[in-house]
């Protein structure tokens, strides 16, 4: 993306503030967060899990080393309380991966294969369907990396069957794995969900996976929360404009969506503080209604809040692990005959 | 691209050997050389201009600093005998470039938006329609970085048409701009043809050029001379495998292909040393035919004679220089109201 | 830096917090902000400027485009104040630089550079005397590229006197210049100082010149502002550690440390959001002491606030212009034949 | 390295080309032939072992995977027929590498371990010893690339030391390890050896590894060749400047040198192909004196001859896969208590 003399190029940069779908903005003007986990929305909304809510149901296993919460939003109504469209969200937390324990990235990576190879079982997709994964982000800013990253760590095979240029017993060990990382809209100046959908309309696979880095409402879950959902993404897609979504609808083939967080809105970081502080003030005798702790979240962050973002100082450490962590996970899943063993060893 | 434990991944890849169209085939059987360029398969052909090719024209321009070569293969004889797809091929060769010549440069990239601007008026491409620009080649490879380095300069704007983000007196000034780089086979599993149909079906541009390196028969012509052509690439086609290539056929719009010679195949070298030889020391004594030679050739290569380029120890230094010298011209010949010197400010 | 199954090394960086000097860690308990912009800290010392800082003279130049500050910490006093080192810091202030606007570019790196050749002239450092620059930072994490990307701009000439390579009219033009991105402790195990101390001894340059990310405190200065100070600074330096500092004292020549700020700490951030609204409630009555300040942001921001900052969303094209900007500063302060025009031209 | 308006930079460049020792070239002129590899200088000197050389003892070890060849140059003289200096040469040749097979990866930088493990033990380093590992070479020139690749992959260790901020248990396990890639002198304009002396100086490891590419005769040795020795390096060394090598002499501390060759200098390519041609006619009669024979290779490759190199196509999954067998052969043999199996997942 290049500038060009005397244009105001940033303030023409709306598509850099990623725009939320209506049921995802109905949420944040209620909430004052903003978050892509539904677990977190899901803490939100409940309050903490005091009250159920309607039309979603939530599972939680623990594994000691991680533990694993299944949000299933069934009714128009649970998605309209969770800020979330319709679909299975599976979180795997696990916060010791903030230690950079090897053993713990591999055990992790071991869980996410076994979700995958769920919701592939869910979709009788078999094991020597094509499937396409796509890397999702910038490769030049790193806490948006982790698609790219991710995807360049993948055994890729599609072009082998193609080719017919292996044997049938090593063929029956994988399956043809198409993969690309598009870039972002400033990068190409074309909407990332058009040239997956031109793709997909070529390559035909009977999957899409797409990888991409999140936002949380945490510190806590940075760089330890993957997040796998059937319900599709909608990067930059507005009201009225659902052609942009990566979803069932517009791609023809199911669509599962893995992240993990990197980043925190900065809104989110200072929204938050402002609860605490209230709390801890005896707040209710001086309440503050929304538009004020609105203009107070913009006196502090200025103008450009939208787009400011908190990441950790080692993002770039952060962001190898999770994408090793992640191609593991999708080699061991989406190649029938490899290892979690082998899956390390090929990335 | 990742790789297997036991797989003989490097046996597997016929691809990355480019194959040959039928045409190019016969050229290289009956001369024993490959290039990329018009000019030198021209010289090949013709003896170094001894004899006319029927149904090529050739007209030559000297601009003192460079000298422009326009090669016009009208007729199917003319294909048959250059190994070249018919069409219009500008060559613009400038030694000088070898010294990295900041002026030289840019009056390089000034004759080649002229020569750009030929093409757009012979296509009656107005100043108003979008364009898409494919980096060809393989990022990880620094000779073959020249497409995707010299897209990552281009001013993209195609997605400032789209959102309505300017005002119309800079609208003016710019043309539609959308660029991709889609990543070589080995890398996506997906071929680069059906990559750039699929978006080209979504983005509707009117033209489609196409950035890549470019394999030389002469040392000299290494990053220092420029070729445009109207004749469409293919990219891996081969023998009834015609939907691989990115021409008008395929992609349903004209396409112009543009590039730099970054190597020569080490066949090439030997291949010269060869004759030379023979010349020097009397060879019509012992003369070589083509299956000797072939022999020779691969003694001296081994088994992976066709995969061996030769290259500048400095190459990144070369692919960097040469990036520049494109984007100028292309910013400048597709942006109506851009001059040369603001092409050159906003790479 | 790669990790070990099984260790913890994430808590074992505290040289990933950059330590604070006694001086520095005296403001931040003082002011609770923690910032590398000496205009920052005199606004805060000052209360915005309401009162006068003993010690500390300041300059302000208005250009239209741009604000200078020329602030002079003369005397312990004044350093104890600041909580800087005694020295010249200037700051150049342009909030147009959001807009990515080339021709405000230009202007700003050619007061930069007036103002580098302010410091060489005062030291008395002829054109014909080697100089040696520094980027500091991290090449994989962006916010922290600033100081590698501008070397890699440089145009770097010191090898061409050494070889004589060059004709006296030629080498009239230029200066010996040497450039070098060292790397972060993680990634070499050495410390920054002990690398350039050691290549210092080995150059012998008149002056070296570190460039650097930095830290601000407020979000308009993100990308807007340029440091120079000759105060010398001190990565990870803590108490009794000296040794560790880039300054006169260790290197034994002038040390020039310019810098942008692209990112502020989170801690900043929410400290600011808590004044804010301490203010707008009507504070006084809940006053909040500082250890309940820090319990709070603590609460807000987990065990890894230290590490936490807040950085744009596009920071990628900001640090490619910020670096852009500095290098054509540098480039045309240092060369003395080169004009701001081809500064730009050789980037 | 930038270049500059008008400047032929590329004529000032002869340290691009590396300059060759006196006993080096006294090799070239004599063999007409460019090897770094000791096996192929002895299969040279010794015409394929028919003549023993002496002061010059081998030693070959069949492990089926590969073959180890342990050369020992111990006189002068000896030195001279190779056009090497006194020293250990080991040559680990592992044809099968071609294929990318993980396993025979793994068995490969095993031997590697080992043969570092000898080295260390014989100069009585022991394990707790500091040791600095440099990644020599170019990182923007993919064939040039796998030292500081390499580097990036290593387990560095030595800040931990420093900052007693590991357990004892730990500890135990590794040995304090610096790592640095300062790059080639086009980019900092400081001789890679005033760099490491530097470094060294301050850091005082009790063993210096210097990584870089190489290059060879023999196509089938690119990439499935490790040579590791102890004779020291000397980038672009030349008469009378001996103060650049890396050596004992000039560090102070013993040197070894490991490496992999990627390329072959295009003129041992065409030199070889005439060998080849004179043999197969017959070429007695036609003998061609070494004036003849260069000017001939000159012809064929211009000017640049020197600078041209023969590399495969694919270098960048060649080079990544050699620094993958670099790092885990460092990693294993330079950490005491880290298994192959760890060494293989920390990289």
């Amino acid at each position: 993306m290049k500038t060009l003399r005397g244009l105001k190029l940033s303030r023409l940069r709306p598509w850099q503030v990623p725009q939320l779908t209506p049921i995802e903005q109905q949420f944040v003007d209620r909430h004052d967060v903003r978050t892509d986990l539904a677990f977190e929305a899901h803490q939100v909304a409940s309050q903490a899990g005091q009250h159920a809510l309607p039309g979603v149901t939530t599972q939680v296993e623990d594994l000691g080393f991680a533990q694993v919460t299944r949000i299933h939003i069934e009714t128009d109504l649970g998605a309209a309380a969770m800020g979330k469209a319709k679909g299975r969200y599976v979180t795997i937390q696990a916060p010791g991966l903030k230690r950079r324990d090897r053993t713990l990235e591999q055990q992790v990576s071991e869980v996410l294969a076994s979700e995958i190879e769920q919701y592939l079982k869910r979709w009788q997709i078999g094991p020597d369907q094509p499937v396409l994964v796509v890397g999702l982000g910038n490769w030049n800013a790193t806490p948006d990396n982790v698609g790219p990253l991710t995807v360049s760590k993948l055994l890729v095979t599609r072009h082998l069957y193609e080719y017919q240029a292996l044997n049938e017993e090593i063929l029956g060990k994988m399956r043809p794995l198409a993969a690309l990382s598009p870039g972002v809209l400033g990068l190409t100046g074309v909407e990332t969900a058009e040239i997956v959908q031109g793709v997909v309309e070529r390559v035909r696979p009977a999957l899409v996976i797409c990888v991409d880095a999140l936002a949380s409402m945490s510190v806590e879950r940075i760089g330890t929360t993957i997040q796998v959902a059937d319900a599709g993404i909608s990067p930059g897609s507005g009201v009225g404009n659902t052609r942009r979504g990566l979803n069932r609808e517009t791609l023809g083939v199911p669509v599962l969506a893995m992240g993990v967080p990197t980043v925190i809105y900065a809104t989110t970081i200072v929204s938050e503080a402002v609860d605490q502080l209230l709390t801890s003030i005896a707040a209710p005798i001086y309440p503050l209604d929304a538009e004020s702790r609105r203009n107070l979240i913009r006196e502090v962050l200025g103008e450009s809040m939208g787009t400011l973002v908190v990441t950790p100082k080692e993002v770039d450490v952060m962001v190898e692990s999770i994408s090793d962590i992640l191609a593991d996970g999708l080699n061991e899943a989406l190649h029938p005959g490899i290892s979690a063993q082998e899956a390390a060893a090929i990335r």
